[in-house]
């Protein structure tokens, strides 16, 4: 029997056409699906237009509208195939990781680079290739681009136009297309079910990238904003500059003010490491939490995540530093700050 | 006759060791010398303590003490090895490149992932190398580092552990080390010299990478902090959010207040565009640059330099979008809001 799988279409560069003001969405999830016309061979499609936005306008309210209209639909399909824009989907691949806990079938986020109306654009193979992945049937949130499936925590746009968009951060490749079909190397572990869908998120978090320089000040200001949470992409393994601009103090004083402070790093592969270093060792310890091998997308995403399920600072680190769906490997042993309280996970 | 080199060492990783509250610069310049015992059948090399920090610590201040200090030597010396700390490498390796204009010499950046003392180090394969590219002989900033050679304006860390941590990006290597030398495939163009010490820099420059639902408000919180630039990292070739929180007038806000806006991507390659797409092509023209090709360590280094060189800020935003150094390549002919000021030049 033919799997059922639904498209829900949020827009996209894959489903746009020239605008007044350049590209904007215009077609429906209906019209991107007839340019597959081989796929009622392979599954009973279902199209189902959910929002109409370039992924610029996804922001936290529209990550709930995908996920309840993952979890609805997937009462009565075998998968979900989501199209959406490519410039936030590895935001919103993570947080619908988080949001869609114990999930039990396949939710393929994909998208393209030209719209699917064009002569040359990529969101043929990339949306026929994400069906194949949903109905491959592997649980989980995927993003599938270029050949290429990846762990809906560990994507990264890392080309703003090449068709090779995406990379697997700090992970292996979930799987990848060939000519034999779906291979799927390195699947997620399967949760527990049933899906339980928990959709409430906090928006007050804010993500500084630090530079050489960087005021201190700006930390302080913050805290007027009414900030609940403050990502921080330091230097290489977690550093900050303590020399005439000292940034330890301002970042202790958030964590006095109850905001939860979560450091990520600014290269894109590998982990932080708070105490390696003296500039990342002068900050006390608590003040910040380490995001150990998380991509910035999944600590962003995570630490939203974790402060709509609790009000209380020391859960949300606790959850911060939980393994839940690939988005962290746990902890070292004997590495205090990286994460000691999280399960140990096997370095890929 | 052999050249002379001169080593200047700042500190970083490649001559730290262990201290108190982690790892700490400790070796002096003479000291990380002593680990390329075959050296002098090289050149004659000098070495020369300039700074003694790690490099989460090197800020506008110390990259003035660096050029000047590349200058003095490069009066006498046939080329310059800079000891860096990785982490903030790249920003040090742009600024040099915009510092030192008509540079006939080369200024080679090297550093390590472990200190050179330690047995597994990659300090003395990158220094030997750095060493044999300063003799090689080619003007310009490069960075040296596990084999490869990156111009100073196109290098980003990419990875917080790994030995093979930096790349060139949206530019080709400018050359390789292997068993036939140094070898350079695509040289940094020479500038016509003589030599310019251009260090002045304006430090008050803010860096804000967006995420899905950033507060627009975060914006209007950076004038009174006396910022005269800032940089935003943001979506794809540079998508702002405008449905509820509109992060567009506030951009406008900044420009109007005499803030200079510039614009990249948090893709790691390509460009921005900001026409391309409606959440871009929204602000108004001429309210922020785009960044083009521009890494983010190049724009955020050349927007304090230009700051530093003239109070206009019309002026800055012509120097921004003129290529002086690899940094930048110009906008192809019709796209407006990408450079059309600047001189074009092919893509690789």
């Amino acid at each position: 029997m033919k799997k059922r799988i639904r498209l829900l279409a949020t827009g996209g560069t894959i489903a746009s056409g020239e605008g007044a003001q350049g590209l904007r969405p215009s077609l429906s999830a209906r019209e991107v699906l007839a340019y597959l016309p081989g796929l009622d061979a392979l599954c009973d499609a279902e199209a189902e237009d959910i929002l109409f936005l370039d992924s610029s306008n996804i922001q936290p309210e529209e990550w709930r509208v995908i996920a309840r209209a993952c979890a609805a639909a997937l009462e009565d399909c075998d998968g979900v195939v989501v199209t959406h824009g490519t410039d936030t989907m590895a935001y919103t691949a993570a947080i619908l990781s988080f949001m869609l806990q114990g999930l039990q079938k396949p939710v393929i986020l994909t998208g393209s680079q030209l719209p699917i109306t064009h002569l040359m654009s990529d969101g043929r193979t990339n949306l026929a290739n994400a069906f194949a992945a949903a109905c491959a049937g592997h649980p989980g949130v995927y993003v599938v681009f270029n050949n290429r499936i990846i762990a809906g925590t560990r994507a990264f746009k890392v080309r703003s136009m090449g068709f090779d968009a995406f990379r697997s951060v700090n992970a292996p490749y979930a799987g990848e297309v060939d000519a034999r079909g779906v291979r799927m190397e390195h699947p997620l572990p399967v949760q527990p079910g049933p899906l339980r869908l928990l959709d409430r998120v906090e928006p007050a978090v804010c993500l500084i990238k630090l530079i050489p320089g960087t005021n201190p000040a700006l930390f302080d200001a913050l805290i007027p904003l009414g900030y609940r949470g403050v990502v921080v992409e330091a230097f290489g393994v977690g550093g900050f500059h303590y020399l005439r601009r000292n940034l330890l103090p301002r970042l202790e004083a958030l964590h006095r003010a109850g905001v939860v402070v979560l450091v990520t790093s600014q290269c894109l592969y590998d982990a932080t490491d708070l105490p390696r270093y003296e500039t990342g060792a002068r900050l006390s310890p608590g003040a910040a939490v380490a995001a150990g091998d998380m991509t910035t997308e999944a600590a962003v995403t995570k630490l939203m995540w974790a402060l709509g399920q609790t009000a209380d600072p020391r859960e949300v680190e606790r959850i911060l530093l939980t393994p839940l769906c690939g988005e962290i490997r746990g902890a070292a042993p004997g590495t205090p700050g990286r994460g000691g309280s999280a399960s140990p996970a096997p370095r890929h």
